[in-house]
């Protein structure tokens, strides 16, 4: 069996000193095992790199955000954390003050214009690192669908699912929009946001009714994600958007990617059976969409959301926020709760930056008396916190 | 504007320290250009890695399949290529012995288990970079599909490519089956395969029918990809497939593929509409599918293909291939060529480990004249002649 392996190591190693390997480079990079989730909880992680000064592993499983490794005498750095909470980590190694990611980690996070290894630890049914994995429970469909949005005069991507039970079903389904934060795309949610696991789990687990979920592209003036359309997959589209001006803003624009949605699944195509929510800047489109539309979405979800009630100005190109509420925005804002939506649910972090300008919105809420649900989480800005916003959300819409 | 660039630097610095640094980490990676095309049609890989003792890149650009790369006064390691012929190109480097990715690229690709930095090059329309772009065309959609195999009585997952034009119309289409290597799964094709990007080119182009393209997983006993069923995002699935016996074999089950398709899609539910091809292992599975099903597909299509007209048996486990022709197989082959398939298509590089296997099949097809197209490349057994096979053989089918 050792010998076997040993065997296999060395085949792979003359295989990859070939040029063009492809298929055949089969264990190249399988040296050691990492990460590994032991069975007292906790996770170790090891990298090969005997010629290696410095080796750190930095992550968000980390107390401190980072630790060094130790070299052992087989040239293998290691670490092995504290016992960790059921949840979806990211994480990569510095060597040498280089970032890089685990060769032994095939599973990888692109996140914006960074790429990170993550792994995940559940330890039962309905924890959170059970919510954000593929579980034996029926899926649904993802799939990257092409639309023309005609205020926006151009083709976009989107990711939609459609949840298990709908291919060769006859039963229409209500409809959740969900929207990425600033320099993401349509496959943020898809990715880093675990949307098909949490949707699929928590249907399977009756938490949450099926639904479609819709992932736009919350850029107006680009198509889509990085290398997905004709910029190339060489341009370095830092934050994942196209430069210069758009025919609409996100907003004025949404209707069309609701139509759209309405004439080609089998929504219920109403109100009541519309929601839509976002992260950071997706909340802040989540806000300024719902007032817009107030008679399109019925359940509203503000996600660490770049949300603001007051009036915004432009001096020599500087963003200046003023004590002032925005005038337009106060009677969008009246017309919408007037019409009573069935929830406006508000989710952020402690420590998250936009912290204070929630705290704004939701004293404005206060004054008026705009009914709205509101859950305060530890943490900043962060995946984690809109993977659990997302849960919350999901279970109390449609309802 | 440097020292903005320095700030936007510092500040990434800064913020990736941070634990649980999500979105906020943008630009962390971002500190040289890499890759870059020059405009002589040469590539420049770049590192910053000032501590390194040697680093060099591998991939399938480089003559000798890797270069030894030179430190700059500032820390960063560089190498520029020989002008590079159009084609899509796979990378890494080795820093001190140890594989990494390229961190100021977000391109990579998985191949079985190993993750790769990809770029194209392309100079024209029409050449080979081009046709495995998006480029400024119709899209399709791509969708990750579960489907019941009730011979295999369980949940598969593939990817189905509906051309654009699709989505709201009336027309019915042609299918091509599409199948993946050992070790691969329903994500090769979408991958490194760059079907889509393919499709819709050709299609675009108008070199060949607007058609759906179905992408099964090619182990009856694997459900899908390495963490999108319920073996977790944590199991080192070598090669991806799930150990242990199926309920019946690829080819056995195929028609529940079919039949799910022409029941679920507008197609054109016939053999003359129907197209199966597929690599190394895809296409052995190709050869044997078409022959047990002889009135399913009218064009087949081999690439590098794992497929054998000799008798095999197994001696104490190991595989036997006699220079016998295997009885089963010979009256099959004459059924299926009695039935006068439209297009029986082979493609092997000249360097292919099966390469022999072909020859002997080919052999035996002279002998009974059974009518093939044969196109022989360069090379071996490589992405870089699938990618080839398929915009080939996607052209030839359905007119």
């Amino acid at each position: 069996m050792y010998m076997k392996k040993i065997m296999t190591i060395i085949a792979a190693v003359a295989v990859a000193c070939c040029s063009l390997s492809a298929q055949e480079a089969l264990g190249r990079r399988i040296n050691t095992t990492s990460p590994e989730i032991n069975p007292d909880g906790t996770v170790t992680f090891r990298l090969l790199a005997p010629k290696a000064i410095t080796v750190a592993v930095s992550g968000d499983c980390l107390p401190e955000g980072n630790a060094q490794m130790k070299e052992n005498k087989d040239g293998v750095w290691e670490y092995t954390t504290d016992v960790l909470d059921p949840e979806l980590y990211k994480y990569h190694f510095v060597v040498n003050g280089t970032d890089m990611l685990d060769p032994s980690n095939i599973f990888v996070c692109r996140d914006v214009t960074s790429i990170f290894n993550i792994f995940i630890v559940s330890r039962e049914q309905g924890d959170r690192g059970w919510l954000y994995q593929a579980n034996d429970v029926p899926h649904g469909n993802m799939s990257k669908v092409w639309y023309y949005s005609p205020t926006l005069k151009m083709n976009k991507r989107m990711t939609v699912y459609t949840p298990a039970g709908y291919v060769g079903g006859k039963e229409r389904y209500p409809v959740l929009y969900l929207l990425h934060g600033a320099g993401g795309d349509e496959d943020a949610w898809p990715t880093l946001g675990r949307a098909a696991q949490i949707l699929d789990n928590v249907i399977a687990d009756g938490s949450a009714k099926p639904m479609i979920v819709v992932m736009t592209n919350g850029y107006p003036n680009t198509p889509a994600a990085p290398g997905e359309f004709n910029a190339g997959v060489n341009v370095s589209t830092v934050g994942g958007r196209v430069r210069g001006q758009a025919a609409a803003t996100m907003d004025e624009s949404f209707p069309d990617v609701v139509n759209y949605i309405d004439k080609n699944y089998r929504t219920i195509p109403k109100k009541s059976a519309r929601a839509i929510c976002g992260l950071s800047m997706g909340g802040g489109h989540t806000f300024q969409i719902s007032k817009r539309w107030p008679d399109t979405f019925d359940y509203m979800g503000l996600f660490s959301a770049a949300a603001f009630v007051n009036k915004v100005s432009y001096v020599d190109g500087r963003r200046v926020v003023s004590d002032e509420i925005d005038p337009e925005i106060e009677g969008q804002l009246a017309t919408l709760f007037a019409k009573k939506p069935k929830l406006y649910w508000i989710g952020i972090g402690k420590t998250d930056f936009l912290y204070e300008g929630n705290e704004k919105m939701r004293n404005y809420f206060d004054s008026k008396g705009y009914p709205y649900e509101y859950v305060e989480t530890s943490g900043g800005h962060i995946w984690a916190n809109w993977r659990i916003y997302l849960t919350i959300f999901a279970r109390k819409i449609f309802k």
